[in-house]
Order: C-alpha cells, then sequence, then structure tokens
C-alpha cells in the first residue's frame, strides 16, 4: 500500500467534462478536489422539480470525436437521452466537434438521489475510460442537508483502480470531517468492475439492517449518511483485495 | 455499437428446454421471442398454492449427455431437485438419454417472484451453456397483472455477451409497450458473470429508494414493474461497459 | 463435480488466527469444522453493549511478517482499527514476530449483525490469502437463537474457489440440521471475487421479497435465517457457474 509506483508508466490521455462560464468562454473555477478539476466531471445538483438545462459543447481538439451527455434519474424526451442509437437518435446522442448541444431535463419526484452521467456516444467506451463521466445530485426539500458530502468514483484509469481518477493514497482524496458533523458520502462506479465500498471505524443502517460496505455494479450509486462520531485517520477503499492494492484507497481524516 | 458481427465466427451449439404437446407428441406452437424458440427455455407459471408437475423428456441425440431440470423457488422433495448428487439423487438429478421424468413441485406463499431453471446434472455446466436455462414465474392473487411482460435473460454465449441468447440491436429482442400500460421486466441472469440492468429514460423504486439500474449475479434476479409514462426508443442495457459492448444491449419503443 | 482432484496440485501454505487458552499456553480446543482449525479463524461472539479485549500474538515463525487484527462493527479508537497506516498507525497496525497486542473493541447498539476480520498490515493481501481471516456475529438481546448456526466464508486458496478454506464436496462442510429447527447461516466472503449464496429447496425473506441466493462482493455479509421445513440432502453453494465447478460446493442434510 505503500510503495512507490512510477507514474511514467500510469500516464493516460484524460477527456473529462469541465463546467464553463456562460458561452464556455472560460472554464469555471475549480475549487477543490473532483469540483471541476478532471475525474470525474463537474457535480450537477438539481431539486425535485426543478428543469435543468445543461449546455454542452464538444471541445475534443485532440480526438474530434462526437460526443454526448447522457442523464441517469431525469425525465427527457428522447432527443435529450444523450445516447446514440443508429438512425434513430437525433444531434443529442452525438454532438460533432466544435458544436453545442443543450440537453433539457426534469427533476421527478422519484429522480431524488446520487446519478451517474456519462457520454453515451459512438465512442462512449473509450470516453468513458478517458474520464468522461460524472456525478448528479437530486434532493427533496425534506432531505436532511449535509455538513460535508463527497464524492467518491469507483472506476479504472491507465491500469489502475481509481477513486475520482486518481490512485493511491496521497493521490486520492483525503476527506476531512469533525465530529457531531453530518457527513454523505455519494459513492458511484462506471467501467466493467464491481466494487465494495468500505470506511473504517464506521458503520450505517441499509434496508434495516447495520453494514460497512456496500456492493456496487457500474453504474449502480449508493447515497451514504451518517452523524459523524468516530474521530482518527481512517482508510475507506474497495474491499476487492485487487483493487484495494492497485490503488482504490484513501484517507478519512475526522477531527475532535 | 453499431458494427457488423461475422456471424461465423460466434456460432455455437445450442441445447435448449421446449414445450411439447402432451406426449411429447410435437413442439407447442411458438409464437414470439422467448417464447418456445430457444434460449431461454419456455416460461413456467404458476400461481402460489398450484401444484406444478414437469414432465421432463431428454431428446439430447447430439451428446447423449443425461440431463435434469432444477427449479428455484418452488418446495418439492429431493427427489424432484433435479440436481445430480453423486450416490443421492435419484432419476431426477440425471434423465438418461432417451428417457422421462416426472417433477413434483408445490409453489408455496413465499414462492412469488421470478426465479431461474435450469440443467443440474452431471455436465450443467456444458448445458448451462449451451442454452439450458429459462423462467419461472410465480404470482400471488393480489399482483397486479402487467399489460406487458419481458423476460431479459443476461447469459454468455459463443464468446457473446448474450439477452435471450442473441447478441447486439436487431438480434436482442426489441420490446415494445404503451404510454399507460403496466409493465413488469422479468430480468435473470445465469453463468459466470455479474450484470447491472439498465433502461434508459426510466426509473423505479427498490427498497423505498428510487433506481434505474439493478446489481445482479449468476441466479439472482428482479422483477422491475412500472407504469409507462415515457414515449420514444430508448435502449435497456447491461451497463458493465464490456458486456454492453460485446452484445448486451436492446431496444425498448414505447409509443403513445 | 464429482471428479478426484490431486492433492499435491492444490496445497498452499496456510496462515491462521487460532484461539489460545490465556497467556498463549496451547490452543483452545478443537470442537468442529471452523470453530479452532484454521480457515476461517475462531469466531468472535459479541452482544450489543459489550466491551471485547482481543489479545493478538503473532507467531508467523514462517515468514516473521508483522500481522494485525482489522475488525468490522466495533467501535474502536484508531489504535484498535488493525490498518497499517505509514507513519499514522500504531503497533496494533503491524504487530512484529514474537510480538502482542491488545485491541479494545465495543459493540454498539448498531453492530449487531455478521462481520469479518482479518489483517490489515503490510502483507494483508499474502496474509489473507493464506488464510487470515475469521467472522465476527454480535447479538442483541431480542435476536432469536437459533438452534444452528452455520458459517459459509466464500473466499479462494490454492487455486481452488473455497469454502472455509476447503473445497469440493466431502472437503468443504457437511451442515446437518433437523425439521423445525431455527437455523442460521452466517455467510461472508473475502478476496477479490464476488459470489452467490444458494441453498437448494429452500427460500427466506430479503427486504420483503422471497430469494434462495444472495449476492455478495468481498467483505459483505449476510445472515440468512430460516425454520427447517425441507428433509433432504442438499446442495448448498455459490451461484457462480465456474466457483461451483471449481470447488465451492457443499452439502445439507435435513432430518425429519
Amino acid at each position: 500500500m505503500n510503495e512507490p509506483v512510477a507514474a511514467e508508466a500510469h500516464r493516460f490521455p484524460a477527456l473529462v467534462y469541465r463546467r464553463f462560464t456562460p458561452g464556455w468562454r472560460r472554464p469555471w473555477p475549480n475549487r477543490q478536489s473532483g469540483d471541476n478539476g478532471g475525474i470525474p466531471g463537474p457535480t450537477i445538483r438539481a431539486e425535485v422539480g426543478d428543469r435543468v438545462l445543461v449546455h454542452f459543447k464538444n471541445l475534443d481538439a485532440a480526438n474530434r470525436w462526437p460526443h454526448s451527455m447522457h442523464f441517469h434519474a431525469f425525465r427527457y424526451a428522447p432527443g435529450s437521452d444523450g445516447a446514440f442509437i443508429p438512425h434513430v437518435s437525433g444531434r443529442g446522442g452525438a454532438v460533432p466537434y466544435g458544436q453545442s448541444f443543450t440537453y433539457e431535463l426534469l427533476a421527478l419526484p422519484d429522480s431524488h438521489g446520487v446519478w451517474p452521467y456519462h457520454d453515451h456516444s459512438h465512442f462512449m467506451h473509450e470516453s468513458i475510460m478517458a474520464g468522461m463521466y460524472g456525478t448528479i445530485v437530486i434532493t427533496r426539500p425534506q432531505d436532511p442537508k449535509p455538513d460535508r458530502e463527497f464524492v467518491v468514483y469507483f472506476a479504472a484509469h491507465g491500469g489502475m483502480d481509481t477513486i475520482n481518477g486518481r490512485a493511491f493514497i496521497g493521490n486520492t482524496p483525503t476527506f476531512k470531517a469533525r465530529v457531531g458533523e453530518l457527513v454523505q458520502w455519494d459513492v458511484l462506479t462506471i467501467g466493467d468492475l464491481f466494487h465494495t465500498f468500505h470506511i473504517h471505524g464506521h458503520r450505517w443502517m441499509r434496508n434495516g439492517i447495520p453494514v460497512d460496505s456496500e456492493d456496487l455494479g457500474p453504474s449502480s450509486t449508493r447515497l451514504v449518511r451518517f452523524r459523524e462520531e468516530e474521530p482518527g485517520t481512517w482508510y475507506y477503499h474497495c474491499h476487492v483485495e485487487s483493487h484495494m492494492r492497485n490503488g482504490m484507497i484513501g484517507l478519512y481524516r475526522v477531527t475532535a
């Protein structure tokens, strides 16, 4: 777990979603890890009942592939599905390089929770492997507002098993909280593999039973929420041994 | 997703369950995809409280292997378990070529749901890989009767990742429904792999939480039921990227 | 399923937790399969509210590696977490050969259930692969006391897919019960793989729905409990075909 990894051996060309100021003039300021800095893309937030417009512009100068955005959870007309279906889907399923498209989404009463979005165009597999995915968080008015919210995105990049596109402690996010805070973990996964999310020294309820690990297949998500009571420095990681060993582990620091 | 696949490279010898008229005189008419046409075998339907007799005849002239039927969900005496246990199981666990056996099953109050049946004889692995599996649907009087019911069986055949024994759009079933209909998806999986069932543009409840994908290991099942409200042409697929890319995807057409 | 396996081809050096008499004078008597005989280690039992002290001594003369114990479910100070974190964890995360350490644990009201413990030191992967894992069972006063309790631990050793460190019928545990008894299965898994736990001829409730198989990723657990009503000799096994074929199957004998 603490052996040095040669960075050269693990370089990969990333392709990511970034949030821009109106008119795509310049990238939105990147305030914290995962906020707008790469993998995953910026978190899209909405409340049930919201109508959401996502203005997407394909700036993939490196590959000049068509790209798209496919959103889970929301209601939308097929034109905003973002999946390329030969002879069926419109422009939203394959936005050409240099062009833009506006996706129209509606957050329904049963859209609440944590969900993925990702490329679903013709090159979706290559694009997802390069980083084109992100998080949607849809809340209800009655949902408790967490004091801390952490996005944990399991995937694989550059031959490593990654959390938010990074591998091994020090590269993966070190999350921080204080005793007494309401902490929310938005756990997602994408790609080919199944994962198990585990936090040391903690437990929470799932379907009326205490758990401290959650099984997730690709595109499945978990919203884990608890009142923090456990000061210390803890591991969070995927409990698949080979994934943990291959980078899928991070630190969580709780102060009193 | 839309690249042509050379059929020759993916041929495999199938071995399937088929429903016959009494006395195994002739195959039951095949009315629709998956009904009695191959993979999966014919769906066995019962209501809780039903006593079910399944008359099985081994017609495997190609291999002359013994075969069997193992049924999930039902109560039965060990003689009707259909699993070959050396020195323990009777004829039902290994019905020789050309012979027949009658399995006696009882649908209990807690047998309701969607379940697999499959070969469990000495050559069960080869037989399942060749297609010897099917669906059991057991209902309660109070269960809502769906207007549409679709069987989605995830497995692998001929080097492809398959839905109902078929791979890639156009080969996999194109399901159809109308807005306002009660739609039920009977989702099953068998073999070596874990899958994630996802439908575009839809969501449903699971344990009090909205979801749009379901993780399933071999022999696990999901009954997904919703009132249709989303007109359009949608993908349904396994969200494991490599499985989707290898054929595990189909179309769902909803008209207004 | 009944083919002979050459034992030589599957030997592996085991490294296990064993319970000793006070002062580590001699091993605790081994009364039944899995009790204190190897893989998994001895089951740690507690009731909610209990304070538990585990006195661990590293007797790994063969490798002289540091070792540890990491416990799920319990509350503990970081010093008793048992996970090696460079520059952070204390002696409990890496107990040197020949030395001892006492872990201090507290069973909280939400610690009830079945949980794993395992090595989490620098060589945790090698150690877990060699057998350094076990079961924690934490009960509440109101939990029904089973007449029979079986531990089923899915893992992989020596190239085989194992239950309690053993592979294939006759080596894996043959569990026994009588009609009318309350039977509890403590199902756990550790390592790299996902499994599906299935018992023939039985079904039980999970989240209000009858099931007869359970999907489990590494470190996930299931507590399966039912009143026995099905006399006979039954298989229990992982329903991943290749795992079952590679040893992950056993017998369950129910007498009237």
